[in-house]
């Protein structure tokens, strides 16, 4: 995946550098540690006639959809996140989706842009895989050069409307010790997901082999692991695709938007 | 104001039993000190249509309107607060709004309601000042049987559509030492206002005399006292009033909607 690599390399960019390649089309790729210390969002364009119900879905499920920013019907701006953000163009590359159906991953969608689409941006897990790691909280998954291991879980979302399904986690294996760290440490960012749902058992929350993850890379789990899972991105994509909308823009996987907000400023203290 | 009286004698109360009163026609007045230890939360019923607008502006301005919980379009009831609860007739006293003026201050509102309805819970400072006390910080008004003095500030909120307006505020004056005990136990509580916006100087968030609130009762302020300001709840209705909407119901001020939400569950540690 080279992801250790892009973090040793890249991680002295700014979020505006960041978005700068991505205007003018020099950067399509994965933003994992990009912009080092500056948030990244997962992001969901709607009609505004879906809007307010996915606001509704997001307010009632902070852990999988925490809202970072939410724009103005047709606006290509948040600037809540960014200064000179276009949101049409910002993205490495984006996945539009016509009656829950992916027809198109391009580089930006200037041309499908609407006056009635409404942009969610929701917190990333990759500010606080950072606040681990800098807590000296070891991150298999980064270790081992791989994407997160995710998983649909028994627990189902609050639903709004039209848009309901199941909870969907990643999971990071770590011994007890550091595990309590894990859970002080996210506990502090709830805008990124925030402290773990579950510990332990994966059956208790309707895993039944954490070797074959429904999304991600299997992640290797030694002896003295605990697997800690926390509420996970890819739940309100999942939800969103079953709701089978007529339109919807998204990120395309691990391109996500990177933001001028810098981690720290999202810890609750 | 009877507030400390009612703390006493009826704080024993449940939410249920105290909604079971209103909806009885029971109980109209002030909520204030019932049901200790739930979470009261301020009520503004919206029509659909700008409901998104209004849950915008709440989301950008989450100090001073920390949203509990929002309902389906149409919907008498928010499970996610309490199970039994019917918004038309558990509240102990409404007021409505025709094009911005307040036309009626009814004990329910079966005959006015409408499914194009949507209710927004916002959380209250009862819950926090509830948490000051068990912490051993005094709370002046409190002590002093006064409602909390409030003021416009010179703060804008960010604005969300029509929806626009200075930042209202409570303060509650306190030597220095309570005064940080107080920013340490409001950040746990960022559903009901969270942290301080400011402290000392007032003519710095725009407030010419503390002796002269623009809603509630002047407090007395000692030799030694900090004056600390907190956002408040007074601030989105001030922002639908301006809005001047074809309809809206809200709580009558202190006559707010008592939930079977514990405030230690919205506690973030």
């Amino acid at each position: 995946m080279g992801r250790v690599k892009s973090f040793e390399q890249s991680g002295q960019s700014s979020g505006h550098s960041v978005r700068k390649q991505c205007r003018s089309g020099a950067w399509s790729g994965s933003t994992s540690g990009l912009a080092r210390g500056f948030a990244q969002g997962n992001v969901v364009i709607l009609p505004e006639k879906a809007a307010a119900e996915f606001m509704r879905f997001c307010h009632r499920n902070p852990k999988p959809c925490p809202l970072l920013a939410v724009s103005e019907p047709g606006a290509i701006t948040l600037p809540m996140l960014a200064e000179d953000l276009d949101i049409r163009t910002d993205l490495p590359r984006y996945r539009v989706w016509i009656d829950g159906e992916l027809v198109d991953e391009p580089i930006e969608v200037k041309g499908r842009w609407r006056d009635d689409l409404v942009t969610f941006a929701l917190g990333c897990s990759f500010s606080f895989e950072e606040a681990l790691l800098e807590a000296g909280v070891p991150v298999r998954n980064i270790i081992e050069g791989k994407n997160v291991s995710m998983y649909r879980t028994s627990i189902p979302c609050e639903p709004a409307g039209r848009f309901h399904g199941p909870l969907v986690v990643t999971m990071r294996p770590m011994p007890a010790a550091q595990a309590i760290r894990a859970i002080q440490i996210t506990s502090r960012f709830p805008s990124v997901h925030g402290a773990p749902i579950h510990f332990g058992d994966p059956a208790a929350i309707g895993i039944t082999d954490l070797g074959k993850p429904d999304f991600g890379d299997p992640v290797s789990v030694e002896a003295g692991d605990v697997p800690v899972f926390w509420a996970c991105g890819v739940t309100p994509q999942a939800v969103i695709q079953s709701a089978k909308l007529d339109f919807v823009i998204t990120h395309a996987p691990g391109a996500m938007l990177v933001t001028d907000i810098r981690n720290t400023e999202l810890a609750a203290f």
